[in-house]
């Protein structure tokens, strides 16, 4: 099956430097990198719904190596983390659903953060984000992350400007510690427009099983929509770094969000030139004792 | 599609009282409810592999009512906790990675219990097992548990006999207590043979994408098989209570194990009633409060 010529990590990177970049010149509903029609057919989302479960195969296995790896050689604190960040609705459920759930759970871990508590705050900001991060080996998922902490204080005035701006290099500083420690990120903005978010909040009031998902606060959040992009744009643009670049998923289309973020990570984790570790014992011995070991021994 | 007549939480069952209970009259090849070969077709492994699917539509669906009603009621501590239990190449891992993993692994915890360190041994064996019982709302999922403790401490003579003899009470209680906190146990012994283990570990020896799950010590171990088969005899029946029965599912047949154990868990989920919560909000007025906004706001 032919690839798109770039990567979907090039063609999704928001640029490094932190000027220059705007949010709102991203169209939610365009579907960048996904191949040409004569190769996906006429029905896209059936060919991207196959195309992830392939890649879901390719993700088992390089989660598969990682955990070997680090299983061999726990020092190297090798592990992969996927922060997931949207508006309300913007899909951060589904895509851990659908793309995350290729992969074998018993190598995943995935923490959601909301909205913090009165222990949360009373340390710094990155107090419960340490506390969550992967175990070497694992592929951690974050569902909202550290990027709360410059959006939702800013954008409802609950600390000062110049705390929530020092949060920038604060958040920069901290991934290149990550990165340090042997931590690989994957920061994914899901992209939706403003419409299709009505739509989604609508279908949960109008479906009695999805009542459960909605909160009366996302239709005050939703009230300060602009407030939120612009956030968002000065997040992404501030902490796009060429070690730790944000990628901007337009998640309008369920089926292209799930086929990029699964894109992504198959090219994040082709980066890590993961391979099975060699073993740590003498494979001929292990078999000879194991061959040589008399039939089903009786009870000592 | 038909169904066995008997469930296959009544065949699986191990009987409660304590004696009787005999682990070597269940043989591991065999496939206790599996339908009559008029359902199954002449290919039974395709058979389960696609019931094994359709099974997890269901737990998954399940599993959302679980999470939706202790998000809107997490006083109730509802939560399910499968406790997975084997020999080494048992086939606990591949038993999540084929069934908990048709799941949401939003709603998954999965903990692996290894060798207890240095400060878990100084405190009750029931300690780390406390720290990682599911979140309210999720389903956990236990790769080896507290029974550990009345198994490698009793084989290997780690402890003294009343010590390790003691435990099964203190497990009993244990369980009778989270029963009372809202989680509903399924424990599952999956059940190999002596030559199928051997089969397993020489193909971990002959694969070197394998040689990382092999450890020399299992050969160690499987020189102790029968003490170990009498040490699970005797936990499985001490602990197999009317309120938190075990279940030996036949696993020579990896297929069948599959399907033995996403039957289980669908069974077990059927019998908490689970529905989705009613809504805590207004359903029109939220409906009005989100069409009668206007059209996207500017930045403020």
């Amino acid at each position: 099956m032919s690839e798109p010529r770039r990567s979907v990590r090039d063609l999704l990177r928001v640029p490094a430097g932190g000027t220059g970049f705007d949010l709102g010149a991203i169209h939610p509903r365009t579907t960048p990198g996904l191949p040409r029609a004569g190769v996906v057919g006429t029905d896209p989302k059936a060919w991207a719904r196959a195309r992830v479960q392939e890649i879901g195969v390719e993700l088992g296995r390089q989660q598969e190596m990682l955990f070997a790896s680090a299983k061999v050689d726990p020092a190297s604190g090798r592990r992969l983390l996927l922060v997931l960040q949207a508006m309300d609705a913007g899909g951060k459920d589904g895509t851990i659903r659908r793309v995350a759930g290729t992969m074998n759970p018993l190598g995943l871990q995935i923490r959601s953060f909301g909205r913090p508590t009165e222990k949360e705050l009373s340390h710094h900001f990155l107090w419960r984000i340490r506390r969550a991060l992967p175990t070497p080996g694992y592929v951690g998922v974050f569902n909202r992350s550290h990027y709360e902490d410059v959006l939702v204080p800013r954008v409802e005035s609950l600390v000062p400007e110049h705390t929530w701006r020092a949060r920038y290099d604060e958040i920069n500083e901290f991934e290149q510690e990550l990165a340090d420690g042997g931590v690989t990120l994957l920061k994914v903005f899901l992209h939706i427009s403003y419409d299709e978010q009505l739509e989604r909040l609508r279908s949960r009031l109008d479906d009695p099983e999805k009542h459960w998902k909605y909160e009366p606060a996302d239709v005050d959040t939703r009230a300060r929509w602009a407030d939120y992009q612009a956030a968002y744009a000065e997040a992404l643009a501030r902490c796009s770094t060429s070690g730790s670049p944000w990628f901007v998923v337009p998640a309008n289309r369920k089926w292209y969000r799930d086929w990029a973020v699964a894109s992504l990570l198959r090219e994040t984790f082709a980066g890590m030139h993961l391979t099975y570790p060699a073993p740590r014992f003498d494979v001929d011995r292990e078999r000879r004792r194991l061959l040589d070991m008399r039939p089903e021994p009786a009870e000592v």
